[in-house]
């Protein structure tokens, strides 16, 4: 069983802990087949093949302990997604794990596999959060209401955007740790406006529109001092004439949405670089989710 | 110049200070002509005739200043939407005096005739809200994103709901006063997940799905010491069908989506006679907002 997991911008501005959009790239690819032992291992980009530190491997062994099934697996895992880039490495590499291990045991029951992989999401950034691995597993535009029982409104959006990916790390486990346990309500109310505007837009098709919404005060504000690079690049971004610009998930990754992606994403590269700080842009498009094939 | 300025669901659920529903009825007729004085005279539920203290000569000789406007006018209201019931009675006779006087100046300009109507809200209610006053001159369902500059997102929307009025009331002031400047951040996420989900639903024309979004964490839970019924007549109402109940505005008025709305409105009277309380229901559709014409 071979299953590919994309990368996902959870957030998507304004839509903190609730909104994430499936990316058509880059990718994990998880192999996985029946076997006596457990064994995991890893090609592309560097994480770990003990199979209790390794966040697909500890998905796929919280699926087999949920249905009480014995067994062991061979896993194969090319890491396309880099960690730590906020770009839902780990919520990649946890839904594949789970989804692969589901589809060889011919089960189909999402809320089940999102359940294990939250397992492998929890170990690797110390929250079970779904809103990577929700539109990792959905593909297009989710709106994630509700982990148990599972409630996903999900938009069949289409555009391409632009990915800005730094040479730097943000902590997830710090970036959640800086927020704080209570918001002003009108900050509350500037983005539940935001968001819903969003998704009307969305749901209209018009990207320039849903790109002026991008804005946030629930959390991009707090993390600031995590990512004191932002506002540089996020102006560098407009100058250039995106529609609009924000974190992917808790960073360091940014995206853009707007016409002349290639010129918004050397721009952003530039800013970066003003800041001293290595970058590279990619141009990628709304992704439809995971896929399966028999190997 | 005859306006008639339909009453208003401000909240809508989840949607506190963003979202507004346009009813088609009940609705405050506004006559307006040139005068060398400043008369009011009203008809229907009774409201101040003197100038300075009526909603409707307040946002008018609010327009007329703005507009550096000399002139005087008579004025005839029938009041038909009961005041300080909830469904945005003193947001209807502030945009129809405004909208009344602008259109017999000729004036077009959105952004100023909600401005001047704010000011009547403002004097009404003590504080410039227009998520009344933005429903009643749009129509349809609007998300408010800002009063300045205006940015609305409107929704074409179509559907029967019932509405019941108690012969109770709700200071505005009060419900708006017993807010927390603070909230917590996860009640912030929670009701983010629910509009957005809303404003899919509604997209979709999805209304028994839309009708299980309206929960809101934001304002009401703050308002139930004033509003000690709410309870029991929302689950008389999900007990006998509807998809989903809430309060108009700040109250006292509810409404609630679903099938058989009278079965449902009956329940909901029923409930609220049950605390001792007499109300009335009536069953009415989503509004196209003001209508204008020459009397």
């Amino acid at each position: 069983m071979k299953v590919s997991a994309p990368a996902t911008i959870a957030n998507f501005g304004p839509g903190f802990d609730v909104f994430g959009l499936c990316l058509d790239e880059p990718r994990d690819v998880i192999k996985v087949k029946e076997s006596d032992e457990v064994m995991v291992e890893v090609e592309g980009f560097n994480v770990p093949e003990d199979p209790e530190k390794n966040v697909a491997s500890i998905s796929a062994l919280a699926l087999l302990k949920m249905l009480k099934a014995e067994m062991g697996f061979r896993m194969k895992i090319i890491k396309g997604i880099r960690p730590k880039s906020g770009l839902g490495s780990s919520g990649a590499s946890a839904l594949g794990g789970a989804l692969a291990l589901a589809k060889l045991l011919g089960v189909e029951n999402r809320e089940l596999i999102i359940k294990a992989a939250l397992e492998g999401e929890k170990a690797a950034s110390g929250s079970a959060h779904g809103d990577n691995i929700v539109p990792s597993l959905f593909g297009g535009f989710t709106i994630l209401k509700s982990l148990s029982p599972l409630e996903v409104f999900k938009l069949d959006v289409s555009f391409k955007l632009v990915i800005v990916l730094p040479k730097v790390e943000v902590s997830t486990k710090r970036a959640r740790a800086v927020l704080p346990r209570y918001v002003p309500l009108s900050d509350a109310v500037r983005n539940l406006a935001l968001a819903s505007a969003l998704i009307s837009a969305l749901k209209e098709g018009d990207i320039e529109k849903a790109g002026k919404l991008l804005d946030d005060y629930l959390a991009i504000p707090y993390r600031k001092p995590l990512i004191p690079w932002f506002d540089n690049v996020r102006r560098a971004a407009l100058e250039s004439g995106a529609y609009g610009v924000s974190l992917s998930g808790s960073g360091p990754a940014m995206f853009a949405l707007g016409e002349d992606l290639g010129d918004i994403g050397k721009a952003m590269v530039e800013a970066f670089e003003n800041e001293g700080i290595g970058a590279e842009y990619f141009i990628t498009k709304v992704g439809g989710g995971a896929k399966c094939s028999d190997v």
